[in-house]
């Protein structure tokens, strides 16, 4: 018998998903301003390697609202919208880099933190307008 | 000058957001079926440490839509509706370990899927009925 007194471990988050009416221009912004890598990408999805075991998934909205039966199993139905918000981790001595390389790309930055464990954050938009954080350690008790 | 030939590194996915009806229920779920450790919790955020630099923000709607200004900088308005998806990665030998505390719990699985790479799957809704995937390692080119 399987222990059941306890919830399991997780071992991460392994897939972050955003929503997008335009799924070459998100992937186009993505891979250029962000630079990520596409593992694998169609007309409906867009797989980011972010780090070992960390994805981004870009949808496109209305594709993904129904049940998918595959050879190998099924995906049921999901869909989003909205600006949501998410974050990337980066360190402490990238950030001046980000600056100028967002400056570059002609991302406006619209706000900025500074956290008291010592963290930074910069915000800025993509273009469906979800809110994206960069962020330094020294945010959260784990990071 | 700093560097603009190419992006700075990102480190990985810091924060991953779910927009839920009911704060207190949503922090239920993901505390006591998925025993994930809450930091920090008020009447409009609860942030949950998933593992390090890896964390779970849940949001009450309609509580983000505006911009706040805070004595250490301002966090931009953002929101989300929607089922949406995200996933969390479990080792290999937790599977069966969950089915039977998902079971215990009173969570129905929707569906599974067994990955070309050998990855296994297993899907679930929580109370806002997003769409929560568990999944062993053999999924994507880096997991």
């Amino acid at each position: 018998m399987a222990d059941v007194s306890t919830a399991p471990a997780l071992s991460g988050v392994l897939e972050t998903a955003l929503y997008v009416d335009d799924l070459p221009r998100a992937r186009e912004f993505y891979a250029g301003v962000l630079g990520l890598r596409a593992m694998s990408g169609d007309d409906r999805l867009v797989a980011f390697a972010v780090a070992p075991a960390q994805v981004l998934l870009l949808f496109r909205h209305g594709a993904t609202g129904k049940r998918v039966e595959l050879p190998s199993g099924a995906i049921p139905g999901h869909d989003g919208h909205g600006p949501v918000h998410f974050a990337f981790a980066i360190a402490a001595d990238a950030l001046p880099r980000w600056e100028a390389w967002l400056a570059h790309c002609g991302v406006a930055i619209e706000a900025r933190n500074a956290w008291p464990r010592g963290g930074h954050s910069l915000y800025f938009r993509d273009p469906d307008q979800h809110l994206v954080e960069l962020a330094t350690p020294g945010l959260w008790e784990n990071y």
